[in-house]
């Protein structure tokens, strides 16, 4: 997916100094990177059979619900604490100092739902590992979990040893 | 637009007493409803010619990457404070209590570009005005501006009286 990786802007020094951000809002921007992104998704997810897609909070947002969209499914987010308004399960993971959390609402999904969980970079894993685990208690399936890039050099897919995992990015230097 | 309607949940007392807050989680669950939400903001604007869809963090990324998918178009987000990684152009806008600010890329719209800018609720009208003024602000023209909810008793339409404005459910009562 070079086509795609070339829409990636690196941003050198954020959110602080020596961190190369990957920007993926150059690719958002572009008709065809959108279209095309969504495209690898949607094929992709094609012989899931799902019931709906799992956005994480924010990034998460745009490319779960354009998918769910295409693949006419419903959208389900996982939001930062305090942002879901009715009963919600909450799931901690560690930060690098501390940690946080993320919640989904307890009606969202239950059992015989079948989702991919979707997010736009697998750094440390730590999120779509809390996301994982919030599907599940919820009694679904998670037939996949997608991300567009993958910085490989964090490991964060040591954290997602259980679970089929799909990126489309690789980042492999730091 | 009821059936769309009947998808909303409320949700009382959040995100304080006597606070009904309008859940649309719902809805997104909801295969039919998410589809024809976007349908109906895609048949909306198909006489618009749009080059850009503008979603607002982070209710508007749901709506919005859904949107300029369905269009062909591409994406641009506007952000909280701290979380586009380039160059942005800031604008402030009053809360109850303060004022908080939003922020574009400096290089995500420019002259020639003709947008609508969505979000999911149109509340006191402050993050709607400000997404206004950014856009304006980089060149681009704002064909109109999107929300599937008016809370219409806060009347934030006043705040919006220079740029068109489509709303699809409007709630009347406190």
């Amino acid at each position: 997916m070079d086509d795609l990786a070339a829409l990636i802007r690196d941003v050198p020094d954020f959110p602080k100094p020596g961190i190369v951000f990957k920007d993926i809002t150059t690719l958002l921007r572009d008709p065809e990177g959108l279209r095309r992104t969504i495209d690898h998704f949607a094929d992709h997810c094609r012989e899931h059979h799902l019931t709906a897609v799992v956005g994480v909070e924010s990034r998460g947002f745009i490319f779960g619900a354009a998918l769910a969209d295409r693949l006419g499914v419903g959208f389900v987010p996982v939001r930062k604490p305090g942002k879901l308004p009715a009963e919600t399960l909450s799931e901690s993971y560690e930060l690098e100092y501390g940690t946080d959390s993320l919640e989904i609402h307890r009606d969202a999904l239950t059992t015989g739902d079948r989702v991919v969980i979707i997010d736009d970079l697998l750094a440390t894993g730590g999120t779509l590992q809390a996301t994982v685990k919030l599907v599940r208690a919820l009694g679904a399936e998670v037939a996949e979990v997608l991300c567009l890039i993958e910085l490989a050099f964090l490991n964060g897919r040591a954290k997602l040893t259980d679970v089929p995992l799909h990126t489309v990015i690789v980042v492999d230097g730091e």
